[in-house]
C-alpha cells in the first residue's frame, strides 16, 4: 500500500502518520484502485471486511470490529413525489454501531494501525468522531485520548467519557491542534484518526459499495454528502471509481458537496471558481458536525467536484431545519449535519440544477439523538388534559 | 390467525384491538407456531420481513418498514473472561432505525392494522416505544398520538415530537392509562399499539430467529431479557419455539427475567413462588424504560420462567450502573435498563446458577444516547490544558 498525493502525484511509501503531503500540503489517499471480488455470505455472520476484503488488501485481519456498516438505503417516494424528480435513496448511516457513519472509517484506521503494533489511540473531535473513537479504542482494549476544544458544550463530553477514554479539554485554536495532535502523536506513538486521515477515508468507500448492491449496481445520478473536512466525500468517490474499475457499475453518480451557508468555505471557493478554499470567518449554524471553517481536504474537494461534474451548494439555517423535521416526519430523525443533504437537493431542484428523470441518494450522516438541544428551535407543541377529557381529544385526533 | 390466551386457552378470532383473555385477563398471543423456511437473500436488497415471511403469513404486504432487525450479535471474550464462562453474546438492538427493539414490533403491529384497514394509531409510553410508533406512524403518513404520564420529564417529549406525533400529557395512573388508551382506540379507530400487544410481540420473535442464524443454529443455553412488561421475553420465546418446530435447532435457550431491584414484581413473585404478581409500591431505578410496577404479561412471563427452567432475577443500583460503564468500556454504550441483563448474567454467575461451560446471550435493548443524564451519576473526569501543556500530558497517557 502507497500514499498519494492527490494534487501533485507525490508517492509515499506507507507511513502510518501522515496524512498530508509534504510538498503541497493536500491530502494523501490510498494510491491504489483496488478491484475485486465481493464475497456474499449469510447477512447475519457477515459483517463488512468479510464481504469487501479484496478491497482494503492491506488490512490481514479484523482486531477490532464492532460491526459497523450494512446500513439500510431507504428509499422515500414520499420525498421524490416531493422535489418532483425520479429518486430520493436517504442512506441510513444512523444505524452504525456509534450512531454515525465515522464508524466506518475508525474501524478501518484503528485496524491497520493496530497491525503496525500502535496501542494507543487519539483523536480531535467534538461530536461524531470522538465518539466513535472512544468506542472503538475501547473494544480493543486499548488507550484511548480524545481532544477537544475548551469551549466545546458540557453535556457532549459524558458521552465521549462514557467510553472510557481520556478526555482533553485543550485551551486554543481547532486548526492548530488537529495539526499539534498529529505532530505530538508520530513523536508519542499514539494513532491520532482525525477526519481526513488516509485510512478513515478509505472506511468510507464502503458507503458506496453497499448504494451500488443496494440499487442492483445501477447508482443514482447524483450522491449528495454533507461536507466537513471532505474526508466522506473523498471515500464515497474512492469507492464509486473502484466499483467502476472492477466492472460492477457502468458509471460513477455526481457528487454534491452541501454545506451549511453558515460554515461553506468549499461552497464559496466553488462559486468563486478558485482552486483554493480560504478559511471561514465566524462559522455559525446549528450544523456543527460540519462546521469546519477551514476543511483539510477542501481543495481536493473542489477538484473532485471539477473531475465528476459535481456541484457545491450551501444551504440556509431555516431549510436546515425545516428538513431535519421533515424528514423526520418520514420516520427519519437525523442531526441537523444531516438534513443538509436532502435540503442541498431541494435547493437544486429550485434552481433547475437537478433534472426531472434524476435519481439522487443523501447521506444521513448521524442520529438526531445526538444533538437533541436543537430541537428546542423546532416549535413543537403538545396537548395537555385529564384522564377524563381524553375521549374528546381522541375522537377529534 | 388466531389469538389464544395462555392461561386458559381460550380462543378467539383475529380482533385487532383485544390484547387480553375476556375470561381470565391474561395477555393473548397469536395462537399459532408458524414454521417454513428461511427465504435467503442479498444482505443489502432484504429486509426481515422478506427473509421470514414464512413466520408471518398474516402479514400480505409490508406497507411500513424503516428496515429495523438484522441487528449484530456481538461477542464478547472480554466479559465471557470476566464472567468466567463459555461464551457471553450481546445482541445489540441499539443499531435498529429508533436505536431500540421496539422498532421490531411496532413494524409488524402497524402493518398488520394497515391491512386492516386502520389509519390512525397510538401508544403510551414515556420512552423507546413512543418514539418507534411515533417514527412508524411518520413512515406510513398515518396521524399518530403518543399519550404520557403528565410527569414526564420534558426533555423527552421534544424526541417524540419530532416526528410529528400529537403529544398528550395525560394527568392520571399509568396503568389505567393503558386500559383507557385500548377502550377508546376501540370505539374511535385508533390502534394502540402498547406494550404487550400481541401483534407487537409477535415483532420481537425475529430476535429470537436472528439468535439462531447468528449462532449457526446453535443458540445459547441461556438468553438474558431486561423485562418490563413481559412483551419482549414472551416473543423471543415463541421465536426460539417457531424455529425448533422448524427443525432449524435443537434445543431452546433457558429464558432469564432481568429487572433492577428498584422495580421488580415478576422477580418477587417468583422468589415467592407466587402465580400472580402484585404491583410494585413505589418505583426507584434509573432503569426507566423497564421500570413497570405492574407488567401486563407478568403472570405469563412466570408461567414460561417454569416451563422453560428459567430464572427471575433482580439486579441492584449500583450494579446497572457499574455494568454500563463495563459496556460502554467494551465500545457498546446502551441505556442503564439494556445494562440490567448483563449486570443479571453476573449476578447468576457469582450465585453458582450458570455453570462454567455456559453460553449466555443479552438483549441490549436501547441507545444510551436516549438518556444521558443519567451520567452525571457515573463520576467521569476529564482534564484541561493550553496546547502548550499537551505534549507533556500525551507523553504520559
Amino acid at each position: 500500500m502507497q500514499l498519494i498525493c492527490q494534487n501533485c502525484g507525490k508517492r509515499y511509501a506507507d507511513q502510518e502518520l501522515l496524512y498530508h503531503c509534504n510538498h503541497c500540503q493536500e491530502p494523501l489517499e490510498v494510491g491504489e484502485v483496488f478491484v475485486g471480488s465481493i464475497r456474499v455470505g449469510n447477512p447475519l455472520r457477515q459483517n463488512m471486511m468479510d464481504r469487501y476484503s479484496d478491497f482494503f488488501p492491506y488490512l490481514q485481519k479484523t482486531a477490532v470490529c464492532l460491526q459497523e456498516g450494512f446500513t439500510p438505503l431507504f428509499k422515500s417516494s414520499s420525498f421524490a413525489q416531493k422535489l418532483g424528480i425520479q429518486e430520493v435513496l436517504l442512506k441510513n448511516e444512523t444505524q452504525n454501531p456509534t450512531w454515525s457513519f465515522k464508524d466506518r472509517g475508525t474501524m478501518v484506521a484503528m485496524n491497520y494501525a493496530i497491525q503496525k503494533g500502535f496501542h494507543q489511540f487519539g483523536t480531535v473531535s467534538t461530536g461524531n468522531m470522538a465518539v466513535s473513537v472512544a468506542a472503538y479504542g475501547a473494544a480493543a482494549g486499548k488507550k484511548t485520548v480524545i481532544l477537544v476544544g475548551n469551549d466545546i458544550a458540557k453535556e457532549k463530553l459524558a458521552p465521549i467519557a462514557i467510553y472510557g477514554a481520556q478526555v482533553i479539554l485543550v485551551d486554543g485554536e481547532y486548526g492548530n491542534l488537529y495539526q499539534e495532535s498529529i505532530r505530538l502523536g508520530w513523536k508519542h506513538g499514539i494513532y491520532f484518526i482525525n477526519s481526513d486521515h488516509p485510512l478513515r477515508v478509505e472506511g468510507y468507500k464502503t458507503i458506496a459499495y453497499e448504494i451500488c448492491e443496494q440499487t442492483n449496481f445501477n447508482p443514482p445520478d447524483y450522491m449528495i454528502v454533507p461536507t466537513s473536512s471532505g474526508g466522506l466525500l473523498r471515500g464515497i468517490e474512492k469507492g464509486f471509481a473502484e466499483f467502476m474499475a472492477a466492472g460492477f457499475i457502468a458509471k460513477k453518480p455526481k457528487l454534491v458537496c452541501a454545506q451549511a451557508a453558515g460554515c461553506a468555505p468549499i461552497v464559496k471557493a466553488w462559486e468563486n471558481d478558485a482552486e483554493k478554499i480560504v478559511c471561514w470567518q465566524n462559522p455559525q449554524t446549528e450544523a456543527h458536525a460540519i462546521a469546519n471553517p477551514m476543511p483539510p481536504s477542501g481543495n481536493r474537494v473542489l477538484q473532485i467536484l471539477r473531475q465528476e461534474q459535481g456541484f457545491a451548494v450551501a444551504v440556509a439555517e431555516d431549510a436546515i431545519l425545516q428538513t431535519q423535521k421533515d424528514l423526520a416526519q418520514n420516520g427519519l430523525f437525523v442531526q441537523p449535519a444531516s438534513a443538509v443533504a436532502l435540503a442541498a437537493a431541494i435547493k437544486l431542484v429550485k434552481e433547475g440544477l437537478l433534472p426531472r428523470q434524476a435519481r439522487i441518494a443523501c447521506v444521513l450522516t448521524g442520529s438526531g439523538l445526538k444533538y437533541t438541544s436543537v430541537l428546542s428551535k423546532q416549535q413543537l407543541s403538545y396537548q395537555t388534559c385529564g384522564i377524563e377529557k381524553l375521549e374528546g381529544l381522541l375522537k377529534n385526533l
